[in-house]
């Protein structure tokens, strides 16, 4: 850049905002560096918030992970809270603020600017939307008021509109306050980024810990009662009683200040960006959950309302703005959640966003190994999906539901697929191993295992789901007392130790799927069929699969 | 291979064996396959071993991943246990086998011969080291004898000889089961594979876990006295009395039959194999503890007893066996151990190794993140190092130490590394945050960063125990009260936020060494003080690494 910049204004001061603010000195100890923020705090952990309504972040304090002191004191950065930023003059290169309080505005000039003005939550235009009790999450302050409300009214009912991660978030932390919740999605799964199939794994256990899910409904409408409580009519017709409501629908881009600067948006509505971070206006560079992003597994144009590469493009920016030539290598949607006592973690795309991405050039495989060796006790049981391309064996996604060592194994295959992985490279991974922690064959090695068996052809693969001819035949691998427990109706038992002997009953040519209970078995029936000259498929996943898949 | 094998016969059960058993069977209906064992067990979990010492696996059955039964159920496996090889006729593709139980021998031909014989503990020829009490820990009947002496002898005291992982597992066990437990080790760290700075946290649990250390000494021999307790005396001259002496040394490649057959040895004594596993005769191949592999970081031939890379190993020998291309990859010692609540990781070269290969392009960083965000209650923090390739930042190893999230990092660090990732690869990782499990930056993230910033040269760097010059000015940028706290002598101190104020009083041209608590103020008083032109470099990792560097 020609004209070095000395005053960086940054609209928006938590995750990227501040990231990009802290940055930004690192660089350049002369640069005039403003952080600006319409609310009362900068950098406050806002992923903290709803375990603040729980009780379990004792302290609003906790929630504050840098103030304007701290940002004076080691950066020399001047905050300026409860200040709005008007309007962008591109022209001028000047912003106009106006504080909040006084409603008294200045304009400040720039020479370069960083929008990180975050998403707000989606607050539909429905029947009663704005009673009182009706609620959402963003900031300190709606915590606060979240809180006194339960206390007040000493509620006990909660409705939670959105099954996303922070509705379930919300429904562990009312749940933990005593409240009895109930979550309201419009989609027919919880958790909207997962594959229903992986999802169903944590809507079973909400409903364990006592959670009421109301799935495939649509709220229609709110409304009050005498005593002041509310009722949350359905599109299906049924209706919710509450003492307060939590909206978790979704997150907008807030967009308003660069559109009315005449800033490019992308097509999901987001903020365009370069992978520099940088607007359409070369002075003005834009981060975080307003921005859209590449997501480079798809390809597709994505709004990523996370964290981490909120903290990345921040760095970016401030790298850009130094002259740096840094760049954003794009997101792959690494995102996890708490659940109860439960993790659900996943990496990269759904098999839903690979659908509607247009790519098809994929297959899956699912697993249920244990989070560390079995002989250890404690060892949980995780469910695990993994996508990858099947041309070239491409990790693409997993998936991965469990009470234990869920964050690792996904944090290991994310790693591995922003190296460009392969299946492969997880089947060769050396990973971690003492019984507490892992297992000789890593469930991660196990994934990469299964998945290099298909793609060498090894082992045939076939789904629940998939339709069933004339020559289907189900044949059960598994013991006579596991099918007494669990039976597939219409199936064959033949245990895997007598499926040699028995092998002349079965039809050559027929369109055999094997099961057993997790699929270990059952592959190994497939591979013996297979090198005997018998048409089989193994069912992946095997009977741990069946309940969710359908 | 033009002569397709039918007959194979593998020698050892456990681990690289019996999971080149399976493979083969898995890849060949027809094939004859004999598993051989010495002892009375295939296919156990010899990892857990300490742990059934200590009643933290409760049932022998536990340890019994697979046993002859099910090898012939489901793999039409004959495993013959308590039988050995003696001796291998390469002429005639022959072994001699011994039945360990009667003496008697038979002959069987092989196609293909797969010695997978393990390691066996040292037990170096000391005065008294056949007296009884003294143990090493191979397999489930040495575990079961030491139990019964434990319990026999109502022993209340126990040497250890050798802090490595086995070593501190027992110690760990010992102590769970009501032991006072002494270590004496050689080496003046625990943890040989371990840098010596990072095992001083592990010794540090250790003591407080009210564990006796014995560092630097080495065993002289034993004695008994009249009771029928033991004294092990050491060469400094101690005495330390015990009930039970376990001998955890480390362990020999078992290549005896191997080097009787004429097959080649490698540099360091195992037996030596291609990256196909085959050894010196095309029709033998040998995997796992008793065989020569290529560290991949360092280029060394290495001894490297570990689970993970004997099974890949044994699936690699049954490929080739089937005429399939496999290769391995080589080890890059991925390694973990559970320590009285502590777990200690590491994958990929220590400085240590780096030195032994004679390779000085390096760095090391170090850091001391929280396991998860620090807002969210229960954070542990932990001590990573983090070593790299100078010249272009290629990730050469990583060791890690804490009470949580520590296998997690060094997994997603040796995925890196399998990949041939950099530091910038780690900068950039996108993995999973939610509070509970992580930050928004990751610990993985931050030693990207910081690796990162020493590279781009925005950090110049400087460790505790590099010599003193005249010019030497340790600048302590903490505040006053942790200052107080813990200071180091001589040193000057200036809090990072009246630093910009009190620039003219710090010489330009000295050799200022920055430090505070863990190394992020002093990364920011260094770039601070070097954008204002004042030669200055950060201590990596701060006060916290002091009293380990020495």
């Amino acid at each position: 850049m020609s004209d070095y910049p000395k005053k960086v204004v940054i609209v928006g001061g938590v995750a990227g905002g501040a990231s990009c603010a802290a940055r930004l000195r690192r660089l350049d100890e002369r640069a005039e560096i403003t952080l600006v923020d319409r609310g009362p705090h900068v950098s406050f952990a806002n992923c903290g918030l709803p375990y603040y309504v729980g009780g379990v972040i004792e302290k609003e304090q906790s929630l504050l992970i840098a103030d304007a002191a701290l940002f004076h004191d080691r950066f020399r950065i001047a905050v300026k809270t409860h200040t709005e930023v008007v309007s962008i003059d591109r022209e001028k290169c000047e912003v106009e603020l106006r504080d909040v309080k006084t409603g008294d505005t200045r304009r400040q000039s720039y020479d370069a600017l960083v929008l990180s003005p975050g998403a707000s939550p989606v607050r539909p235009p429905l029947a009663g939307i704005d009673l009182p009790g009706i609620f959402t999450l963003r900031g300190i302050p709606d915590s606060r008021e979240i809180k006194s409300w339960i206390q007040a009214r000493q509620a006990r009912r909660a409705v939670i509109v959105g099954g996303g991660f922070i509705g379930l978030e919300m429904a562990e932390n009312l749940t933990h306050l005593g409240l009895k919740v109930t979550v309201v999605e419009m989609l027919d799964q919880v958790m909207p980024p997962f594959d229903p199939e992986m999802a169903a794994y944590v809507a079973d256990h909400l409903r364990q810990r006592g959670v009421t899910l109301a799935l495939g409904d649509g709220v229609a409408g709110f409304k009050k009662n005498a005593d002041g409580s509310l009722v949350v009519e359905t599109k299906s017709g049924a209706e919710h009683g509450a003492d307060l409501v939590i909206l978790s629908i979704g997150v907008r881009p807030e967009t308003s200040l660069a559109k009315a600067a005449g800033l490019e948006l992308g097509p999901r509505g987001g903020i365009k960006v370069d992978d520099q971070m940088r607007t359409s206006d070369p002075r003005i560079w834009a981060v975080g959950d307003a921005v859209e992003v590449r997501d480079w597994i798809t390809g597709q144009d994505a709004l990523i309302p996370l964290a981490g590469p909120a903290n990345r493009q921040g760095r970016i920016a401030a790298d850009v703005i130094c002259g740096r030539d840094s760049r954003f290598r794009g997101v792959q949607g690494t995102a996890i959640c708490g659940v109860m006592g439960l993790m659900a973690a996943s990496t990269g795309a759904s098999e839903k966003s690979l659908k509607r991405a247009g790519l098809t050039d994929y297959e899956k495989i699912y697993l249920h190994p244990g989070s560390h060796a079995a002989y250890y006790p404690g060892a949980k049981r995780m469910h695990l999906k993994l996508l990858f391309r099947r041309s070239d064996g491409r990790i693409l996604g997993a998936q991965a539901v469990g009470e234990d060592g869920v964050d690792k194994r996904i944090d290991v295959i994310a790693m591995a697929m922003q190296m460009q992985g392969t299946v492969y490279d997880l089947e060769e991974a050396e990973l971690c191993y003492a019984p507490q922690f892992g297992g000789a064959k890593d469930p991660v090695n196990f994934a990469g295992m299964i998945a290099a068996d298909v793609r060498r052809d090894d082992m045939p693969l076939v789904h629940w789901n998939e339709p069933v001819t004339e020559h289907t035949v189900f044949l059960d691998v598994r013991d006579p007392d596991e099918v007494v427990a669990e039976n597939v109706q219409g199936s064959v038992n033949i245990p895997l130790k007598d499926l040699r002997d028995k092998i002349a009953t079965l039809p050559p040519q027929g369109d055999i799927r094997v099961y057993c209970a997790v699929g270990q078995r059952g592959y190994l029936a497939t591979r013996l069929l297979k090198q005997r000259g018998i048409r089989a498929r193994n069912i992946s996943g095997g009977m741990a699969m069946r309940r969710v898949v359908t």
